[in-house]
């Protein structure tokens, strides 16, 4: 049964881990500043940069890696070494290189819905990025069509079903970030479902609250099936 | 007469400037590295470097940024100072913050290709940075379809071919690069128009001679719509 519906997942902590990867290295930050500033003191320097610098620089690896740069120097004396620096430096190619790990499900519910359904990949950030890590994950084959967005702005998806040539209605989308994956599709028409992921940034964060009839939570992708049938 | 056939653009250097920016901002590069290597030792470093991180970092403005960034602590003892480093972050932020000139003769002919034809846009480079220079470049009206792959690798077009459901003879691409914008689109069976600019990054270079009956060179975009009514 195809109802020529597309099913659009999000990547980053949809389909693998990605979150704690910068958590981790925000940590790795701090301790490099824990000189200069207290912990706590440089993640909120740090936060207060990448979001200064997010218009120039949009989401990704590179892009944390040069906001680091950035407030290194701003809340360094000019003693600041070049080695600090470095160190920043590899960080980002360690996090460019990490192993990708699926999350528990996602490649049974993939499995199980590529049989039925025309699946996309709907991700935002770095192109180089995304691809690099669906190509490691090994789920390539279940994604024909992959879009990466700059943003997930509602203009952006909207070129996405113009793209697929489809109507908002016939687009479910699935994803771990209320403010990215599922608001932006809500109000265009379209389906979502929300799985929480363990680690969101709070760039991510949402206050308000989602009520729509088009709007499912989910705890398992093994829900996610039994969600489609009825949409 | 619309024939089905998909006329696709470059962006950089082909609808407007680019690779200039990135020749002045390399110059500012040796100039700040100066006092410690001659301008073509430093240049030469440079792009050693840029090669290096290719697989890692991909093309665009950030990735040029982090490589200069590397390359000036390696090419430094350990006496470099913050301020230097914070002038490379300064060049990448101006690059990013330019403004859009489009080449002589680009605007007219999309005008009068785009009531006959359908037009997308086939970049490569960081996606974000190519979405501010396609808003800034006003030309966004001609491109309902924007493709911003990794690379220009013969992969990533056969799966733009397949997103817009077409085959590699209805595609004819437009642009300045050999290796990048003709050879893989002739490779998969498409046809290839090439201009040359007046800049081109010798990372871009081809050795290699292109015969084909699906290519074509142009001086002037003023004879784009004539080549194509023949294809």
């Amino acid at each position: 049964m195809n109802t020529g519906k597309i099913i659009a997942f999000d990547a980053d902590d949809t389909l693998w881990d990605n979150e704690d990867f910068f958590r981790k290295a925000e940590k790795q930050f701090c301790s490099i500043a824990s000189d200069i500033l207290p912990y706590n003191k440089a993640m909120e320097e740090l936060f207060a940069i990448e979001m200064q610098n997010m218009e120039d620089y949009g989401y990704g690896i590179k892009a944390f890696v040069l906001s680091m740069i950035e407030c290194l120097i701003k809340i360094s004396d000019s003693n600041l070494t070049p080695d600090k620096i470095q160190k920043l430096l590899d960080i980002g190619k360690d996090m460019i290189n990490k192993p990708v790990e699926l999350l528990d499900g996602v490649e049974n519910c993939l499995e199980s819905l590529s049989s039925s359904y025309q699946l996309v990949l709907a991700t935002k950030g770095d192109a180089l990025d995304q691809e690099r890590k669906l190509k490691k994950s090994g789920l390539e084959k279940y994604f024909p069509n992959v879009f990466v967005m700059s943003n997930k702005a509602e203009e952006n998806y909207a070129r996405i079903f113009n793209q697929l040539n489809i109507k908002a209605k016939d687009f479910i989308m699935i994803g771990n970030s209320l403010k990215s994956d599922i608001l932006p599709v809500l109000n265009l028409g379209g389906y979502a479902i929300y799985k929480k992921s363990k680690t969101t940034w709070k760039h991510e964060d949402l206050d308000e609250k989602i009520t729509s009839d088009r709007f499912f939570e989910i705890n398992d992708y093994s829900e996610i099936p039994t969600i489609i049938e009825k949409i």
